[in-house]
């Protein structure tokens, strides 16, 4: 099936979807963008998303247009690709600079992906991250900005890792590509207030967990995770995963991260329900 | 006059020259580049500038075509542009990512730029830095994350700064796109060490100082800055510029600064001879 993505205000096939290198994003990774999931055809909690898309927009100083008519463009394309499973990205670049250096008018690209979700055994054994000191520059935007990361990858790989878990200063804050969580010994449920980015999983599994459990947004010590009862992450494309070692550090896949995960899945398909 | 740009082995006009949005330097800020002046219809240095771009693609594990195959290129594209007095830059990019993180064949971009020299006021009576906590990712590699500096650009501009002072635990490192010198009481020259991009004309201005003066790499602390008799920066576009204030503090634009800045210029004008 041929694939459709917009280039600011025009649909063009996915072959012709491309920028100038002039743009700012290209030549000096000055850009944000957000991603979310299509599910059974409807995007999930575009609100959360759009709203964090203007929040980074708006911080680089980038204007972005009204949020009205990103829903329609997003709905315009989900149609147009008869898309019922994958995810929308939407990125606002730095556009075409005169000097190089300035960020000029904005460009908006508004692309379908698909994506890998996380395997059954992932999802039953749990992943391993490995701890890396390093503070995301900007941490409250979804800049595009994963050069350490990607540059880690061998790293990650030679020590039989699934992901990185950023600590800096002796504090905990997110993976590259999800937020952290850690249940404490009396079953407190707990996720970094600071340097991180404010995941719209992170916000809707805070809410959930925060009807049946005790919740709290605060530091994270770098000592304190080895002493947890259970750990997870949370993203948009992976939902809730248990982490089952950080480090050298075996940490049990409980029962608390289950059922979190199965009330975040519950949720979804709740929130689904509502669109139709 | 139309310009031309090399996009990989094709070269395009420059309305012509994009890259999918898919490549990785657009949607991870993942990728690389250099930058070299052109005088007199000569590249400038292309010797260090190639090495130091081979140097920076190696570490992000991306892969260049032979650096003679390079050098014809940029001769071509200077032939084909007619290009007198500017600048060139390569760019190599992680390439079409499959995953949106796996870096795939880079695309390799070299593009004709014009750019301001420094105003002869600035040459006259220095530029003012403003000094900001921070610490580049991977600072040996050129990379294209430039999105701290670009952000803090209004921050600059209301505290009427020319430019920014990285330092980072209490050492000085770099500015976001030149090196950083200071002169001390007893005429010795220094520069960072570390943390900092090993830039080509720091390391000109090192070899040619080291005639005269007694020159050092070593770490500078943020109070060194205050007792120094003079300071300066060095970059491809600008040469030596004198800093004639740091924050509040102003530093005298002396001597030295314009001796070096002298040696330099004639150092460049003997190396277009050179090439004659």
């Amino acid at each position: 099936m041929a694939q459709w993505t917009y280039i600011n205000n025009e649909m063009v096939p996915e072959s012709d979807a491309k920028l100038h290198f002039r743009d700012l994003a290209f030549s000096r990774g000055y850009g944000a963008f957000d991603f979310l999931r299509v599910k059974e055809g409807y995007p999930l909690f575009v609100k959360e998303h759009l709203g964090r898309l203007m929040s980074s927009a708006q911080q680089l100083r980038l204007p972005l247009p009204p949020l009205t008519e990103l829903a329609k463009k997003l709905q315009a394309l989900i149609e147009k690709n008869e898309l019922k499973e994958g995810g929308i990205r939407l990125t606002i670049t730095g556009g075409y600079s005169q000097d190089g250096y300035t960020p000029s008018d904005p460009n908006l690209v508004i692309s379908v992906h698909t994506f890998q979700p996380p395997s059954s055994e992932q999802e039953k054994k749990g992943i391993v991250l490995i701890s890396h000191e390093y503070q995301r520059q900007l941490p409250h935007i979804k800049s595009i900005d994963y050069l350490t990361p990607i540059w880690l990858q061998p790293m990650l790989r030679e020590k039989q890792g699934d992901d990185l878990l950023y600590h800096f200063k002796g504090k905990i804050s997110e993976c590259p590509r999800s937020n952290f969580f850690v249940v404490t010994r009396n079953r407190t449920i707990l996720t970094p207030a600071d340097g991180m980015l404010p995941g719209i999983t992170r916000q809707r599994v805070l809410r959930l967990a925060g009807k049946k459990f005790t919740t709290a947004e605060s530091t994270i010590n770098r000592e304190d995770i080895f002493n947890a009862e259970e750990a997870f992450i949370t993203s948009t494309t992976r939902g809730i995963l248990p982490v089952c070692r950080i480090d050298d550090h075996p940490i049990n896949t409980g029962p608390v991260t289950l059922e979190l995960r199965a009330l975040l899945e519950a949720d979804t398909r709740s929130y689904v329900s509502e669109q139709k």
